[in-house]
């Protein structure tokens, strides 16, 4: 397949592809801009993989898509974490280069591998043009950790064809509108975060990009600056309910997705008298985002249940003796295009 | 994959699946018929191809994805050919088995084959129920011939992943609406009808099915029933065009995606005139449908353009020199899951 970035550049250059609250780009300055940045990493011959640590940034969606460009595998490492904790998972992942931002680099540098700030690349010359026109979609794309809940962390490996796939599939459930702007105020080094960077190029679709979660800012951005679409957890979910008060978002306003975790009744309560469309969504890293949905119109019906799964996806519960009920608690089994995914190192 | 029908049935099983003038079915309506349609043909424990000869028909569309369950490549013949025509078609696809309308019943007799009424199937039994729930996206699914303009007509072969594909690029470029309601005018038995009728399946969307072109009956389907999209030809879209006169569509009806050659100007500026948005496209049999379009908002500026390529599509042109310049004559090659297509026999 053509580069996702070529091939969106191409067709729809002047769409808006990133917006933040000082600038925006277009899917065109989004390219030039990757480009550029691939020319100037490229100069380091990197081999293997690289790792990513920053907030979300402009920078950091930058360099993530050079990357692309450089057939590098990102390794996504989560800025909440201690330094111990990223040594480790830079040896899983087999990461010996870092890219982060200024903010970072103190830490960073206490790991022992070659670190360099998103601006020390940018000040450098070009020092060959990208030259990668095509995706193949076998190839890995990106890493990230699991939380860890069932023991140490693992990294998920996604490759192309599992990032496209999800997309497709979310779309396919959700539609897609001409005036779709998607919010990422979720960490872009999370899947759920990283999962909207994808559709965006795929969808030609606006991202409203924040640094991280803030009420106001993410209040204003659906009042005033038409986003549509906005990936939530239930407590950031909460807090919009509660600023939006009395007043109503615009008819534009399509629906929260609120992943990470069920959604207690009376927050859906009040969602539902503020007519705001909540859809309930199950994901993981393994999956590549979500998997399965449960409608806004079953929302209250069904509380508590994830939904079904997303229609090229298919999911069962295993108990002791098979398949379980309504009900009852089991081992979760999917498949899908989307859910394969491969753990490092190998000895897990 | 989970099969389409199995999982839209269980996915939105009370949307409408299939409109006619008379009646409507829901998904899971359409999925019972077509389970013990399934059920009723396995009585004769087909092997090989089955051929289908009918014109647009609720037990055409029954006919088609009863055979999937069954896992029977269709081979579509046109119902405007010549019994000559047919037999050759069916030498050529290896077609022993065939069912018709009771219109063509008189004719399909001739071909000294096997032949079945839809009627006939439907007063039989039920042998045993349709039991494959899973689709391989690798297997034939449909066969169809080429026009044949360039020599004899070929048969070309679509996988389930070419109309998989078609369908996934199709959504990507017009985007998809919970309220989409796609028109089918145009003969199943050619690629640009029965794509309407996948796409029906995997976007959980409406299809309002028409035996044939009709002036009346599709303008009366745009400004009473809610129809949303339109596959048209230039001949057919002028048609509706002067129908309309001095009237305007629904705000809701969203585009006609007229293919099969280009469209004259006078025609696209009394489109604009009227506001009808039109989205010319470029596509054949052995793509699976369309594989290039155009905006609407270019129709008129590049007059005589197919547009772009989809997404997931590439296109060249090529001349005796190379890749041509603007304007320039040449082969067309294109590239994208949708354009793997098999010819047969072999030797052609």
């Amino acid at each position: 397949m053509e580069h996702w970035l070529n091939k969106r550049a191409s067709l729809t250059p002047n769409q808006i592809a990133l917006e933040m609250e000082e600038e925006s780009y277009t899917f065109y300055q989004l390219q030039q801009k990757v480009k550029t940045f691939a020319g100037q990493l490229g100069r380091f011959q990197i081999k293997g993989h690289i790792g990513i640590l920053s907030d979300n940034s402009s920078e950091m969606v930058i360099a993530f898509w050079a990357c692309t460009y450089l057939q590098l595998p990102v390794v996504f490492l989560n800025t909440r974490l201690a330094i111990s904790e990223w040594q480790q998972q830079c040896t899983d992942a087999d990461v010996e280069w870092i890219l982060t931002s200024s903010r970072y680099l103190d830490h960073a540098e206490h790991l022992n591998l070659t670190v360099k700030t998103f601006f020390e690349v940018k000040k450098l010359s070009v020092y060959e043009p990208a030259s990668v026109d095509e995706i193949d979609l076998h190839r890995v794309c990106s890493m990230m950790f699991t939380s860890g809940t069932t023991g140490r962390a693992k990294a998920v490996q996604h490759t192309f064809d599992n990032h496209w796939s999800s997309a497709v599939a979310s779309s396919l459930n959700l539609g897609l509108l001409s005036n779709d702007k998607w919010l990422a105020c979720l960490p872009l080094f999370h899947i759920g975060g990283l999962s909207i960077l994808i559709k965006s190029v795929i969808y030609g679709m606006p991202v409203y990009l924040l640094e991280k979660f803030d009420t106001e800012k993410v209040h204003k951005a659906i009042m005033e600056d038409d986003v549509t679409i906005l990936s939530v957890v239930a407590v950031t979910c909460s807090r919009l309910l509660e600023r939006l008060d009395e007043g109503q978002y615009p008819a534009s306003f399509r629906c929260m997705l609120l992943g990470g975790g069920p959604a207690p009744k009376p927050l859906l309560e009040k969602a539902q008298a503020k007519q705001v469309p909540i859809v309930q969504t199950y994901g993981m890293t393994e999956t590549c985002s979500q998997i399965a949905t449960l409608n806004e119109q079953d929302a209250l019906r069904k509380q508590g249940s994830a939904g079904k799964s997303l229609f090229s996806a298919s999911l069962k519960i295993i108990g002791e003796n098979g398949e379980c009920g309504a009900g009852q608690i089991g081992e979760i089994i999917v498949r899908g295009p989307y859910g394969i995914a491969w753990l490092l190192p190998s000895d897990y």
